[in-house]
């Protein structure tokens, strides 16, 4: 396994000393996953963050008539995880799920308390990861109060422009909160206005 | 001005000093604001975040259709400002209005970067605090991905059960992404019920 991709990450935001790093990643778990396999199910509590170490995944809900609603997808160097679990520790409806071969470093709740308290940066490290992704959480909010599906296919290719032609359009039209069928014509316009 | 509220606040999530509490209240400012009364517009750069002492603040943007759309309510003891903005240093698209008399405690980016500097906890602080708005966001996405009007209405009684009779439902409307008419029927609907 190769942690580089993760220590980069820290380091994007605090500078840790090489023992500091060693304490660090002692504390993650190294896990290979197959395409599909399930991270986290609703219903469970959700006991750790995954980083992204390779492959995708997505994070989504399944609403009361069995839709499926893609919260957010985590490509390599991204974080995932159940934040209202994690903090609450009570059983989420989050679930986590490969769309690729895949390989995370986990980190658990506890020893994610263990490293605040051991290497007190860490918690300016999460505070500006977790700053980040609540702009991106209201941003995709307001986008889905305000602009059309068109406006909001047009976001996703700029959030995620490594995905687009990765990941199955269903994935993508359950993003943008639209039929499979409604981003295919959405796409067939865009390829007709370029 | 009395920051007792403010001083709880903290006092949540950390523990501080006689010394460090007088140093961090040096370093907001405090602000009386009249109903309707302007705190950020889009378009601004935002530099500070808001404490709610008093009364009650809405966060909103407005679509190319003129449209206002609500991401956030602050009542008494709530965090608002524009993260985005803040972190970025960018012109935001939020703005940040009054809705009745208020009184706010304002800590500016520049004393924020301070109190981090001079009082690390505060980043423990303020992480716990992003988590949390993290948290209710990841759950208005999904509710407005998966709910129903009046299962979003619902939800709304529920995260701010102040300001159900305390605020104008053409605001309430906004919130939950309907129109005020919409909105007269859903609670029609509701009184019925009972």
């Amino acid at each position: 396994m190769d942690y580089t991709l993760l220590l980069n990450n820290f380091s994007k935001h605090i500078t840790l000393t090489k023992k500091e790093q060693e304490f660090t990643l002692s504390l993650f778990d190294y896990k290979k996953l197959h395409s599909k396999d399930t991270l986290l199910e609703q219903g469970d509590i959700c006991k750790q963050s995954a980083f992204v170490l390779n492959g995708c995944l997505r994070g989504f809900t399944i609403d009361s008539n069995g839709f499926e609603h893609v919260l957010s997808f985590a490509p390599k160097d991204w974080w995932i995880g159940d934040m209202y679990s994690l903090i609450s520790k009570k059983p989420g409806n989050l679930n986590i799920e490969t769309m690729m071969d895949s390989e995370v470093a986990l980190l658990s709740k506890k020893n994610q308390d263990i490293l605040y308290d051991r290497v007190p940066k860490f918690e300016r490290f999460f505070r500006i990861i977790i700053e980040k992704s609540l702009v991106a959480f209201q941003q995709r909010l307001n986008d889905n109060l305000s602009l059309t599906a068109q406006d909001r296919y047009l976001k996703f290719c700029k959030t995620y422009p490594q995905l687009i032609n990765e990941i199955p359009q269903k994935q993508i039209a359950a993003y943008i909160g639209v039929t499979p069928e409604f981003l295919s014509k959405l796409r067939a316009k865009q390829a007709k206005a370029k």
